[in-house]
């Protein structure tokens, strides 16, 4: 055998399980519904449970081969409701992968590596409708909300304990800003949250590989990352461990926003081995199929990749049907005009024909497509603001308005929709635009990418982003579209989309806390808890990257025997404050007093050295020099 | 000649201006009153000056000699007052550098490197006051507040326009949330803010090398870092470097928590160079003086040790006076109890001697000495959170209530002060925090940690905290001080200071431009606008770093040609959304159309394509094959 190649490496290394973690799983009402949770072990004995994003590729039972594809959890599930058809693929194009024939030899070997990923289509019976948001309205809970309830609460006891807490003690409650967040999330809640339009489970039933998971205001923060194919693509190792290496680190939903050759492919590759929902932008592969000429595209070329890609089985798509004829003049004068990709590429289409957009004037005809597969809508902000200049100017709430519209057509048909946001928006705008969508999109979710708070550090854009998706996601945003250090300037490297990861796990779950998601703060005392014990090794398993939080500790004290240390390399043993408050609890305890006793005690010796000290006014005087004389 | 060591090559790097960076001038009202400024050249003939911290180092014509020290600039302004005298210097014991013995050999290297830098030491004449709130309150402007009211200018002519803008559309007007900022400063109003306490402008008289800077809710939000001193201290270039290097990213002041081994000798060479006000801990350096040991502390060792760093030139002490003896059991049941050096140190001697702390109880004695200096007071929080669960709590607020009476007592005598802030808050909770500062400390500039907005993430601290400094800076905090990367878990190297700078720097900012601060906004229109025109080296310089927008850039394009690409390695050509937009412009010009003329034609010709459109709805059917067959 040969030694596995690079990338076969990389996966396996993204295969490995956190350190002191063990896959585990909630037993739901039936055989087939359990729901995968991760499990500190703590030294103490004590163990955590965390929400888990990676699949069956941390579990070390779980049999993982990328060439035929994840478990089709779902697949039982989807077919027991009655409602499906399989039925011959549309046939497949060499131009759906931006090749002129099917003759090229590279895409053969491509595609020879998908062969045990082809799947044949479902779509709804006729006159079916099989979004998850139609099934709520009929009042039906499916084994898909179910999960998500199970999913959503975490620890169920210590949700519990916060309840009490809080009902005691009002400090630490947090504000939701008119959020409804129940204490505990239960089927029948998950339902009425997809029924009234205010949460969205994404799911295409040709994705029967997905963990169910909900994206809504009165849920935890959810975060997406973006991935690309590689310029050259040589394997499906390359693509997939992408996509792994993302939701080890924690991204909910996953982004293939790949563009140029074999496309299709790659996210064949993708979509099989995804245990997240993956998430598109339908007009980039249609504008490859049209040579990259923004004016060549017609509805008829769009309309045939959005059924590429549902069959497929791509879960939600970003579609920029607000990017109207009549919003484009109010862009002119902007610092930096439009800045969308799939905006820009529609505005030009509009100006090039003076037209409509196709995507808007043909929007209930797309959803009837959507329907179909239960695709969700992503619904873009093609004309986001691009610098802080142009934030909530009125291109950008004119087509957050239309996006209301659009998202009351789309619930006429029962297709759940996303609201997507801006951009680059200085802290005090933030929550005019959590308040706008609100107003106008009745409650749909809200996507946003950051904000960006400022617009002069690029190399650190994940920063100036994490400000406002955490400021954003607290005030009700549901799901929060991740930048990397390199946002402005090039393609991220595997470092970036770890460390863009984890700013957006820190903004989601700060917003988390600040919004008093019941479970949320279980970990930070958790953490907080271990480190003020000295159990090093707990605080880093604890935390979002235990490998950086170690290697950081190494960095000074290497030693296995600093990871019991009662100091750290920080402040010394002199200097520790944890250990300098443990000596004060020691004393007080053994004078045979509470702190609380010893204080009291010390306050009626107080008057008695008041007495003793006290007359002696500043520095003795030395020889005065005059000034002339230095 | 030999080859020069590490330090002074890393010191000579620290000293290269920036790229495409001269340094300016600002003239005052006399010859020796000159406020430097960074001027940044475009490569479209534009300059932009920005806010300059790194004092003469990055100016090629000046005369730099860590040995000497810098040039005193204030010594004329301080002599001509005619209120100080010089006097012969308290004696210098090995104690103070931690040393058994003056015999000591290393020690003497040491000192032998800062034989150049000792400086006679001066004090108010007897019955004098020399704080600049002193002079404040005479109605007197000295050229001290003249230099700052320049330097928070910036670039005098935007601000004009930036309030002629915000007159026209309020869209982007700043929300100060009650602060009273100017559209111009004059020297006048830096005077009236010192007197009235809401501002302060630290400044020993023995530290005559600053530049001066103030520290205040109506002005630019500025930010610490801290420094210590090396493990095994080799020369004066090592620890000067971490100085040149902070100040170099941004640090607007520095502290220097250095414990150990020669702690008075490095501070001499840090003084002695510094452009930048230093702050320290006393506390630290006395404790040492007593061999570590809190319960051994007493006023005599404490206030002597105030004298020996006021004679060196420290600006500013953070002094632990409220951490009083009934507070402490209110720490009792907390998460992780006192996390702070100085608070954890004050608390245990105040146990082990059932007495109140003796800095409170010497308060007005101990601002006596501060005032025959101008130190100001940092009133420390030893009683901050040091986790979320303890955000808020009764003690963290108690401690603040005390901090406000003793504000009271320092302004009695004149004495500048700012209050030092938490530490681990919730985001939810970060107003809260601000507002009671200000109800009870009369609007003294808050100077605070983070806040880290979440427990769960060692090893990007930076970006926890980087939240919550933002929010709190945007509140009204006055000075943030940095956390590293490494913060919870170890010393942090160069590379971690210049990560935590550039992130303080971003919340900084984000907060000048939220709070609507009138010079603000003009650094990112320049950088938004060189990035939609392609100007990337533009882009690059402009940015907090351009050396990381630069490698970032480089990553995936290096060539010299790309840098005025029109598109980057993100998009390419085919999806720049920038240049795509540029198009779009190109078009309507074409047509000898306006955008907004273009528009409005095509909307003109939609009545038309809406006819021969519609009617098309979903999907050509294949044949259905029954699930049950496949």
């Amino acid at each position: 055998m040969n030694a596995p190649d690079k990338f076969t490496q990389l996966l396996r290394y993204a295969c490995d399980p956190l350190p002191a973690s063990t896959k585990r799983y909630i037993q739901g009402s039936r055989p087939d519904l359990r729901v995968p949770l991760r499990e500190i072990m703590q030294t103490n004995g004590e163990a955590v449970t965390v929400y888990d994003t990676s699949g069956p590729y941390t579990d070390p039972t779980a049999q993982i081969d990328v060439r035929a594809g994840l478990q089709a959890l779902r697949a039982g599930w989807i077919e027991a409701r009655g409602d499906i058809e399989a039925y011959a693929a549309r046939i497949l194009h060499a131009l759906d992968d931006g090749r002129k024939s099917d003759e090229n030899e590279a895409l053969h070997l491509l595609r020879a590596q998908a062969s045990g990923l082809q799947r044949t289509p479902r779509r709804a019976k006729a006159g079916a409708n099989v979004s998850q948001m139609h099934y709520a309205r009929q009042g039906i809970i499916t084994p898909e909300m179910e999960f998500v309830a199970l999913r959503e609460n975490q620890k169920m006891e210590w949700m519990a304990q916060y309840a009490a807490n809080t009902e005691r003690d009002q400090r630490l409650a947090g504000n939701s800003f008119g959020a409804s967040i129940p204490k505990v999330m239960t089927p029948e809640f998950v339902r009425s949250e997809v029924a009234r339009g205010r949460a969205v489970i994404p799911l295409n039933i040709n994705h029967p590989e997905v963990e169910p998971m909900v994206i809504g205001r009165n849920f935890l923060v959810k975060i997406n990352a973006n991935i690309g194919n590689s310029a050259v693509t040589s394997s499906i190792e390359e693509e997939v461990e992408k996509l792994v290496w993302a939701i080890r680190w924690g991204a909910d939903t996953v982004m293939d926003l790949s563009t140029g050759k074999n496309i299709h492919t790659t996210r064949d590759w993708i979509i099989r081995n995804s245990p997240v929902p993956i998430g598109t932008v339908p007009i980039y592969q249609a504008l490859e199929k049209v040579g990259g000429v923004a004016e060549d595209l017609t509805w008829e070329i769009f309309r045939d990749t959005l059924i590429e890609q549902a069959e497929q089985g791509v879960d939600y798509f970003t579609v920029h049907a607000g990017v109207r004829l009549p919003f484009i003049h109010l862009t002119a004068n902007r610092m930096t005009g439009i800045v969308s990709r799939g905006g820009s590429i529609m505005a030009k289409w509009c100006i090039a024909h003076h037209k409509e957009n196709f995507i808007y004037t043909h929007f209930d005809e797309m959803t009837e497509i959507l329907k179909a597969y239960d695709v969700s809508y992503s619904l873009g902000d093609g004309l986001r603001p691009g610098s802080s200049a142009d934030a909530n100017d009125e291109a950008q709430f004119a087509e957050l308005r239309t996006l209301g519209e659009l998202t009351q057509r789309a619930w006429q048909q029962d297709v759940q929709v996303m609201i997507e946001g801006p951009g680059h928006v200085p802290m005090h705008m933030v929550q005019e635009n959590m308040t706008e969508q609100l107003k106008h999109c009745g409650e749909a979710p809200f996507y946003t990418l950051g904000p960006l708070t400022t617009d002069i550090a690029p190399g650190y854009d994940h920063i100036t982003s994490g400000i406002g998706a955490a400021m954003i996601g607290w005030f009700g945003t549901a799901m929060l579209c991740y930048v990397t250090p390199k946002e402005h300037l090039g393609l991220p490297d595997r470092d970036d989309v770890k460390v863009g990861i984890i700013t957006y796990k820190i903004a989601a779950h700060a917003a988390d806390v600040a919004k008093g998601h019941p479970g949320a703060r279980y970990r930070d005392d958790a953490l907080s808890k271990a480190r003020f014990e000295f159990r090093w090794m707990d605080q880093f398993n604890l935390s979002l990257d235990p490998e950086t939080a170690k290697k950081f500790h190494d960095a000074t004290l290497p030693k296995d025997s600093a990871k019991v240390a009662h100091f750290c390399s920080m402040c010394g043993p002199k200097f520790c404050s944890m250990k300098i408050t443990q000596e004060v609890r020691e004393y007080a305890k053994n004078l045979g007093l509470s702190e609380a006793a010893a204080a009291e005690q010390g306050m009626l010796e107080k008057s008695q050295e008041f007495k003793s000290g006290g007359g002696e006014i500043y520095v003795p005087v030395n020889a005065v020099i005059p000034i002339a004389q230095v």
